[in-house]
């Protein structure tokens, strides 16, 4: 038989192939959100019509305002091609519903990557097309971007990296004296950067803040003649008419000259033109007599301008509203009725002083502090394919029914949180075979702690912080203002950002977990101070106990608790244990909740001299130090309840040893009863679906481990003490 | 001299009151703010045009579309006055840069106040006009909406309010079914009840949000006819069809019937044809056939325009996409680009379920949760007269020194925060001569303990809340998933919005305090649980000391403090000397701050029996009851420190008895430190600024009190214990 079906089914495999081909081009219409611009760029002006030769003759009529004072109007001006000659103004242009539009970011470090995060939000938040983002980017931004995006699931919107450590040779070569550094000139290798069938792309800087539709900006390139290839705003500023002070002598430039915050590049015609070497000639030529570049790109872009005067087209100033401290933009943002783009262009961006900065500022916190999640609403009547994993996200939540008492339970289990890791400047710490990174999670309310952290805990730390958009920034200020925490490079701070009622904290513990450096990570909560020698006294014990030989064992720190807000923290265990004989220390939660630590056995820890094994138990959970790579955290267990106790029973599945330091120890500080623990005690609902939890966790062990599970069911079934 | 120079004056300032006419009467066009729509209605078509006949006689090319799924498009209909023939479209019709727009809405009780905000903030969000809001409240939306706008101080926004308890007469006599009852009835009498020259008037109902600018949907006006004086988009369901279920009998209506829930209205035209003759006539004969309206003023408005269908104007449908259960918005809004204005008009609101609901929810979010204060932005370019106040604080903020150390202290204390009375239902209590009300103010990390506080307190309680706009979501939640708090009536809760970076405490207390409607009040704090017979027994002791005789006392309330997060509360007082005595309790802040509450004597209460006088003495701030008259609180005070122990020392210099009750106590449960008490223990600067602010509050006492205000300076100088 099979000899024989097989031409068959190769004959029926390229007939599918063919309906498959024709169906593609037959509806091609609906697939907008992948198509490329290449269509785009063979209609209107063929490339036949663009200028190829480089003399600087320009027709009188298409020279752009010298000093372009009319170009300061809201409007765009009246069409350049004349359709017709009577009064009647042609309709605002608008792309085509679902068009897909391009648009082009150079971002590295991360704060640019904050920035263009602000960036994006505003123009999501107006746009109604399907987006295609390139992002040219070095390491550190890609790896925030790659992740934020990917959680983020935005539909309609697809991103592109390329890597700018790649394109730095081609422009390194140029001295700047800019802020931007080197990243500011890579707009310049854009056509050859971005992929050859790419025939327009926006460009943005990442300082500016949208307050307007895009697709208002990408329609003007329709008012582009045959030899346009750059659209651009006029400066705002008297920069290249070189009268600032004695000796300024700016790079040449076409009267007040050009602001390159918002481009909108014609690639195709471009790389017809030979652009890479129309540029580079132009930079070369100049730098003979100009010891480097003072705006990056910009001195180039107004350089070329100024030779080639046919290639740019002048864009309404609203499109470019540049916020300096000495700005000329009043003339364009009282005239106008709407502010299309603000562009925070001086080096000290929101800082800046001019009479209205305080709206355009109140402009750029809207979208600073928008909750992003609520960004993630479609294109109706654009069919796009949905973001990855999206279509089973969406399965598994219909699935969920609303009338189960614990509905709230599982979607939270199911909800994906945007996650920003490294928020702020993070230096990775030295590869150290032996290093051990502290890893926690928090919420607004427990900031006050960082700094005490800070002090206990001089080594690398990985910490999760579940905020709003808003409460980030919150965030940022505290940190910038607290020299403590501005001191310190080592410790990362990943935002994971808030939605739903219950506290996902094994997912966030997981994103902490899976962020830290090192080889070794202390597992601790964020309310617990370490000894101060605990980060050396680790190492060394990671050393000593050679647990780098693939020995699996879990290191328990012992917790202990003060109920006092003010407390003389112990500098040694024999202060501790003193602590403790008078009162005023305890062990953790010895009055509450005495299960979870007993196993821990205090009363050996206090004569130890050397690490001890000890045995699991139910409700067991210390706090510990294990390799990197051990296992996640449920992230079912949502809320208060189980978390830590689920991660020690798979611990132990998974035969970890459980060996108690004697000279380690952390001590829990006091505060309010998070809400969790609230709803957790006042509520019989909220017991039941941990419950629940509780169960599905032990059948999935069993399922896992078989057998080997059953201690952990047995354990359960013994009498206990109160939950 | 006098006699001689007083004619002389009274020419000059005739000719000055010359001059100022003269240049009011050339520069009004400046003023638009401020004009009124008289000019508006008496330009264009005159009244002589207009139908005073009610005779149905229709033009059968006036006629509005029957079943007009044609209307189902977004975009506006061409230009019915066909102004030329050529094939161009007319531009985009937009009211001149800074034309005043009209807005009326009805708005009754605490729930639609809230909405109301939410629709303000969307169509603030996108507004480039001044706006007028005509708003038709009951006395408790006013109350929460003037407190509400009068702190917003948004630019260019006036408010008018209209007594719709004085109109209720005129539509009460109509039987309504509908949910919104007596009040979506209003809308009918707008006409009358708005100023007679207001001419043009967009109404709108609670439940709507803008995704646009306002000025796109007031153009439309210039669309109507010279007959048409209504202008409503089509019902998106099918209930005036008639055939949802056997015997379903709707009010007449034209095909599918119009939405009422966004409506431009010409004032003009309708008060010249009889609008109240003519819908009063109408109801009163339909409701001859039927028992009542089903969607109030719906009904009404779709049963004239059956019987006068020139009256009508057809809107494009996206501006009032209709959100129902089984709506067929998805026709208007998968073909639009634009969506206008979202109307959640199902009785379940944001719970309703439709195919792309969770979209339209993430919209209504953003300005649920949108920070009320950026909308504080100015309009550029159309001068209007700054809010009541404005212009104080402006010269105020202008004075301060951004170099000065202690800056942020002085901004916050002039920060004018956004306040929301009664944020949720609340019933004042019934007035009885000794009621108190306990009065606090908190932040979301305290809410866990409003239930406690609850069950610990029967009686009334004022508290503030310093909140963003998004966390006031938050709260509304846990209150509404609380049956303890919601089954509470007699809390008043009222919401500060959070602005700037320290914590105005004192502010917060003065808001709780002015709403507190008993004659007494108890001054407490959040973190303190009353006795459970605190309550009864402060009202037997305001009655037996006879303080509504003029007495002026302070009751001192003594404080105590317990560590433990579980603690069985005492339930009297020899329970309470037992758990002191026992070491569980202590006296309130005993280890850190004993000055705060030593002149209390606690040796001497445990003993006593009957209330005594105690002396003031320096750093005393203890928990007291009193009228609610009292002095306010001292609002330089903001963050941590003295804020307590300023208003008692105002209490001492203005002579108030301090009494301590024997039998009255409150505990404070543990709490970490906040964010302010870090700051101030870990910042010199910090403390140095509450030491000027402290020396500043004595200046000023010593300048109300002379002489006798010599001993708060004494008392300071005395040695003191930590601060």
């Amino acid at each position: 038989m099979l000899p024989r079906g097989r031409p068959r089914a190769l004959g029926a495999a390229a007939l599918l192939l063919l309906l498959l081909l024709i169906g593609f081009l037959l509806f091609r219409g609906d697939l907008d959100c992948e198509r490329t611009e290449r269509e785009a760029s063979g209609g209107g002006a063929g490339p036949g019509s663009l200028p190829r030769s480089l003399t600087p003759r320009v027709p009188p009529d298409e020279r752009p305002r010298p000093r372009g004072t009319a170009a300061f109007d809201g409007d765009p001006p009246a069409d350049p091609g004349g359709r017709n000659g009577s009064d009647c103004t042609p309709p605002r242009p608008r792309p085509p519903k679902c068009e897909l539009l391009q648009v082009a970011i150079v971002c590295a470090g991360h704060n640019s990557s904050r920035d263009v995060i602000t960036l994006v939000k505003s123009m999501l938040f107006y746009r109604k097309n399907p987006l295609h983002l390139h992002l040219v980017t070095d390491a550190v931004a890609r790896n925030i971007l790659e992740t934020l995006f990917h959680t983020w699931m935005v539909p309609a919107v697809r991103i592109s990296f390329y890597n700018a450590d790649e394109l730095k040779p081609q422009v390194s070569w140029i001295p700047n004296k800019h802020y931007s550094g080197l990243y500011g000139l890579m707009k310049l290798v854009l056509p050859s950067a971005l992929p050859p069938d790419l025939a327009r792309v926006i460009v943005l800087d990442t300082d500016v803040t949208f307050a307007s539709n895009i697709a208002e900006l990408w329609a003007l390139f329709a008012h582009f003649s045959d030899k346009q290839v750059i659209g651009l705003v006029e400066n705002q500023s008297d920069w290249y008419l070189g009268n600032l002070w004695r000796n300024h002598r700016p790079w040449p430039a076409l009267g007040r000259g050009f602001n390159t915050g918002v481009i909108l590049l014609r690639l195709d015609r471009l790389r017809q033109a030979g652009w890479e070497q129309m540029w580079k000639l132009t930079a070369t030529r100049e730098l003979l007599t100009l010891p480097a570049t003072s705006l990056a790109d910009q001195d180039i872009f107004n350089a070329i301008i100024k030779e080639h005067p046919w290639l740019v087209r002048p864009l309404p100033c609203v499109w470019n509203v540049q916020l300096s401290d000495h700005t000329l933009a009043e003339r364009c943002y009282s005239e106008a009725s709407d502010l299309k783009v603000i562009h925070w262009n001086s080096p000290k961006k929101l800082r800046v002083k001019n009479k209205h900065v305080e709206s355009f500022r109140n402009l750029y916190l809207t979208f600073l502090e928008y909750d992003g999640n609520l960004l993630r609403r479609e294109l109706f009547g654009c069919p796009c394919p949905p973001p990855p994993g999206a279509e089973q996200l969406q399965r598994a939540l219909a699935q969920l029914d609303e009338e189960d008492a614990c509905f709230e339970f599982r979607r939270q289990q199911l909800t994906v949180h945007r996650v920003h890791i490294t928020f702020l400047p993070h230096k990775p710490p030295p590869p150290q075979p032996h290093d051990v990174t502290l890893v926690a999670q928090l919420s607004m309310d427990r900031l006050q702690m960082l700094e005490a952290l800070c002090r206990h805990w001089p080594g690398p730390m990985s910490l999760a912080l579940y905020l709003t958009d808003a409460e980030a920034q919150q965030f940022l200020r505290f940190v910038e203002t607290s020299v403590v925490l501005s001191g310190r490079q080592d410790v990362a701070y990943h935002v994971v950002y808030r939605e739903g009622p219950l506290y996902p904290i094994n997912q966030l513990r997981n994103v902490a977990l899976a962020q830290a450096l090192t080889p070794y990570v202390f597992l601790s909560d964020i309310d617990f101070l370490p000894a101060y020698s605990l980060y050396d006294y680790l190492r060394a014990s990671i050393k000593q106990l050679e647990l780098g030989s693939g020995r699996k064992a879990a290191l328990v720190v012992p917790a202990f608790e003060t109920l006092h807000y003010r407390f003389s923290f112990p500098s040694s265990k024999a202060e501790l244990l003193a602590l403790l004989d008078a009162g005023s220390l305890h062990t953790f939660r010895y009055h509450e909740w005495p299960r979870g630590h007993a196993p821990t056995d205090y009363a050996r820890w206090r004569e130890a001299q050397a690490p001890y094994h000890v045995q699991w138990a139910a409700d067991y959970e210390p706090y510990v130090v294990v390799p990197r790579d051990c296992p996640r955290y449920d992230p079912r267990f949502v809320g208060f309840g189980w978390n830590k106790v689920a991660h020690v029973v798979e611990l132990d599945a998974q035969e970890y040893e459980l060996l108690v330091l004697p000279e380690a120890f952390v001590i829990h500080l006091p505060h309010a009863p998070s809400l969790d623990i609230s709803r957790f005690r006042s509520s019989p609902t909220y017991r039941d679906c941990l419950q629940a939890l509780k169960d599905e966790f032990h059948q999935d062990l069993s399922r896992h481990y078989g057998a080997a599970a059953l201690k952990y069911l047995t354990a359960l079934q013994q009498p206990r003490g109160p939950t």
